[in-house]
């Protein structure tokens, strides 16, 4: 029995077929494009396997609610010919089998959870912090999600003390996104993160914010775990400098798990997606 | 057949019998004194019904993960003497039926889904904005709850632009709570809060505050409605400006519900809490 997962990206697309035992016995990876070209590429792809059900974890935002007339469209984007695109429609003319319609957020946070930094646990909390801030939320064992998927990176923070950095998000400004992205830290340090040194105090600023968005995370959701994805997340300093920011902020007022099992880097890297898309292909 | 229900709040207890209708057949009405006379008091007031379930909604913090060991405790509280009180432990001592636990906020968020602004709806938010301030959600037609309940009110804000108030929280300082509670409203206006005029600017700066958390829950939670109960709730004045201000301030990063079916007041008052705790009885 054959499962399909699609991690549909914004710069890239990794498709992937499994069997029954969670074993990939096929993938391939090709640079985002246009939709036609996109659509014909995952047709060539699946169409060796006799793939039973599908998952498709998909750039955003896209509409996940079935009342909705936007339903598996992917909805306003910069990507170029993608905006009103209805991504879940041109895939169900082809493959007339159940697909499982989520973010490519959700996919990541699902792999997290069955493989990666949250295995036995029944919540997990992924945030992805790269050129954008996303988030997914496992809660009992499910995706959570009603009329929208959870959109983490666009809260609100309460800046720190003399930051005089105003915002880079073209909706909030000053959001957490515009805070605390990857080209957030850049513009502040005016050079690219990987070059930035390790014990930068903008680093600290960095952990501040995400430190605060843990907070309200777990003031809000309670998960059992919360794991950072994403590029920014690779910086491993940043780890000790979180936990200690979010003891301070969230000032004992709830008694969390231990912070150095609660406040995690993921596990799976850039595979957490595809590997998260085959097992809800395969579990729903 | 019976049910009962207990709103254990922290300035009194309402404690009712309801029957199979929905109806309630008795209530009764006491000021929160020690956690003894209170346990004697229920007692007495149920001892003359076979109630076959039973819900509490009780003031908070509370444990709630039945893995812990402080499951049906009253926490940290400034309320003299029921720290670290084994509530439920106390109340399962001479009932010996099930009973459900969870928050104040909870049952009222359940009352008001079940009977209030929510009806017909299959997750909801409620918010109350009184001396504290706290909510509770439904998800999927029931309360949601991790290893905590949601802590709705300690969620940290981006300040209003100029606002020189610095907060009364005495663990955040200037989180939501520190911010836009009765107290801090009254602190800034320096009178009651019922006797702020209608249209002092101060309710544009409340409206800002509930607006940007009622941004915070969309983006996190996305529930079908955002609905306001409390002692602050009942300025009507603040309605339009909440909606404006959340309009604003989310900038149309996602499609809600209309604003005017979407950010509402309450519709059961003060009944919220003991509506909610005996639907809850009935219904688990």
């Amino acid at each position: 029995m054959y499962y399909g997962g699609i991690e549909a990206g914004g710069t890239k697309f990794v498709c992937a077929v499994s069997d029954e035992h969670q074993q990939i016995i096929a993938r391939t990876k090709f640079a985002t494009t246009t939709p036609n070209e996109t659509i014909i590429k995952i047709n060539t792809f699946f169409s060796e396997y006799s793939v039973v059900r599908m998952a498709v974890g998909a750039f955003g935002p896209i509409g996940i609610n079935p009342d909705s007339q936007d339903y598996g469209y992917v909805k306003e984007t910069p990507k170029k010919g993608w905006q009103h695109f209805n991504f879940l429609g041109e895939l169900k003319k082809i493959f007339h089998i159940p697909i499982v319609w989520t973010t490519d957020v959700n996919v990541a946070t699902y792999g997290e959870y069955k493989m990666g930094a949250a295995t036995n646990k029944s919540s997990a909390l992924y945030l992805t912090v790269g050129t954008g801030i996303g988030g997914g939320l496992i809660y009992k064992n499910n995706v959570f999600q009603n009329w929208n998927h959870p959109e983490m990176g666009h809260i609100m923070v309460s800046p720190m003390h003399k930051d005089k950095y105003t915002g880079n998000c073209p909706y909030h400004k000053s959001c957490l996104e515009g805070m605390a992205s990857g080209p957030a830290l850049e513009a502040r340090a005016n050079q690219k993160a990987l070059t930035i040194p390790k014990d930068d105090p903008l680093w600290n600023l960095e952990a501040f914010y995400l430190a605060q968005a843990a907070m309200t995370y777990t003031l809000l959701y309670a998960p059992e775990i919360i794991i950072f994805g994403g590029g920014v997340s690779n910086q491993e300093q940043l780890y000790p400098l979180i936990r200690k920011s979010f003891s301070k902020q969230l000032n004992h007022y709830v008694d969390t798990p231990k912070l150095n099992k609660y406040l995690v880097h993921a596990k799976l890297g850039d595979d957490a997606g595809i590997t998260g898309a085959l097992l809800l292909a395969q579990n729903k």
